[in-house]
């Protein structure tokens, strides 16, 4: 028999942990589906400096820890599997995971996005240790020091002009010849002395020892390849929010993002989406917390007909 | 002459000191007014539970400390001042205070909002030791106690239900002699047997030692002033943003909030809005930090031209 909850959570990173946290404070009955680690991404970030509340910074790993003990501190349930479908079954929403299915008033969608990886040796083994997804997160750890940045749209740039503010260079590695980026963008960039560019131009190595040292590249017009020394590589290729089991249930952008309203409401009554998964989220750990306590209490008004 | 900044923040609460960490981290120029002490709302909180990253909970007071000590550190600079008015020049907003004007290029507005009090002895005495003006954040405090809720609206009466789950008994008090409340709410109140009502009874004092003990009531049409035993007293008689000095630059609804969208934008370019003074808040410290953490990284988009 499929087993019964007031709200069952999809995603264990930083919204979907808040949520747990509110709703099970709120004595609502609550499961939370993970794949994988509690924490969600943070706790890939070696270190977190701007989640408010710790002034000397954090680890990802722990605070990711520290959310989850909050929340089962209050009785959240929380299992390992994967979410694979939502059915709508007059007022009841069944989640499908690949270990079961789950029965709930409201759903909270907060299964994230990833971003793209560039598949190459040393990036998973360096990730937290030079190798970043995030310019916002890690620019301030590179003061004075070079550092590349791979891709070639407004994400790219914008990084890239972000990380100008800290670093010693800016080379950005573009695997065409040209830009993707806004021009307005582009024209920032190039006035800005600190970044270079590399075109033509992917990644093939990270190297390092305890943290990153150099890159291994290839020219892919003149074959050379050569090696470039610098402290950091920002990755920023592309992302993609985890909602390929929502097609057909919910309306997603052409990104596959998820509108919501302020009440983190989505089309569907008592079906909220947070964190990440949102069309123009911010993508911090802080905003997504925020976006899951707003969803866990407006999930408790819906299931309690106030909304 | 007008001091100039890249950023001028709006209150120092949670919203406000986030959105101050994250501009600052991000090396742009920024000021925060705040008119009383850093932290804001959440200062008054005795123990918060439901901020994520505190598994044992944490002191409101401390919490704004270490989340102001954040933003310093990062070379927030703060002003004790009262906002009276934004002008628009061109592209820069002139913040006036009671001190002085300062110039910005992005305004992020986190004044917040007051819950209403109701202005006797003891109410300011024991708030955070038996006072409250919030279910949501305090109702897990008083398992098998009595508590009372002084109100007759839609929210008085949800948050009569929520302290229902958690209190022994709830007693509703309110002025009238009957509920302004939704009928649907007033239905499951009126089912709810641990949920009583005094109608037409004003409280004329809360008296207590270490915390609150009893109520001194005054039935105001029979006359009688009877005395009401309880562990904690909720005030739930309406809020008001603190949107005064806005009127007639920003449209606000009616009850004087300001909509923004998933970016924290208002109607006005460069000028954004975050935490409680938004329209549908989830009014708890962590949706404003995240709130705050949203508008810091649309004003640096805006700033520099990227949005």
């Amino acid at each position: 028999m499929n087993k019964e909850y007031e709200v069952v959570i999809i995603g264990g990173g930083p919204a979907g942990l808040t949520a747990g946290l509110y709703t099970s404070r709120d004595r609502l009955n609550s499961l939370l589906i993970e794949r994988g680690l509690a924490g969600g991404q943070i706790v890939n970030a070696q270190w977190v400096e701007n989640y408010p509340g710790f002034p000397e910074g954090i680890s990802g790993f722990e605070l990711g820890q520290l959310i989850h003990q909050q929340a089962t501190k209050y009785g959240l349930e929380t299992v390992t599997a994967e979410a694979t479908g939502i059915e709508l079954q007059q007022e009841q929403k069944v989640v499908k995971t690949t270990e079961s299915n789950f029965i709930a008033k409201a759903v909270i969608i907060a299964s994230g996005s990833e971003r793209h990886k560039l598949g190459i040796p040393g990036e998973e083994e360096f990730t937290g240790k030079g190798v970043s997804y995030c310019a916002t997160c890690d620019a301030a750890f590179f003061r004075q020091q070079p550092v590349a940045i791979v891709g070639g749209g407004d994400a790219a740039i914008t990084e890239a002009l972000h990380l100008a503010k800290f670093a010693s260079r800016v080379i950005v590695i573009h695997r065409r010849h040209q830009l993707r980026a806004s021009r307005i963008l582009q024209e920032k960039a190039l006035a800005e002395p600190k970044i270079e560019f590399l075109w033509d131009t992917v990644v093939e190595e990270i190297v390092g020892k305890d943290s990153v040292k150099r890159l291994k590249l290839h020219q892919v017009v003149t074959g050379e390849k050569p090696t470039l020394e610098i402290a950091g590589i920002f990755i920023s290729i592309g992302l993609k929010p985890n909602t390929n089991y929502l097609k057909g249930i919910l309306p997603l952008d052409a990104t596959g993002h998820i509108s919501t309203n302020e009440k983190m409401e989505t089309e569907i009554a008592g079906i909220f989406a947070a964190g990440d998964i949102r069309y123009h989220s911010a993508r911090q750990a802080i905003a997504a917390a925020g976006d899951g306590a707003t969803a866990a209490i407006y999930a408790e008004k819906f299931i309690t007909g106030q909304s």
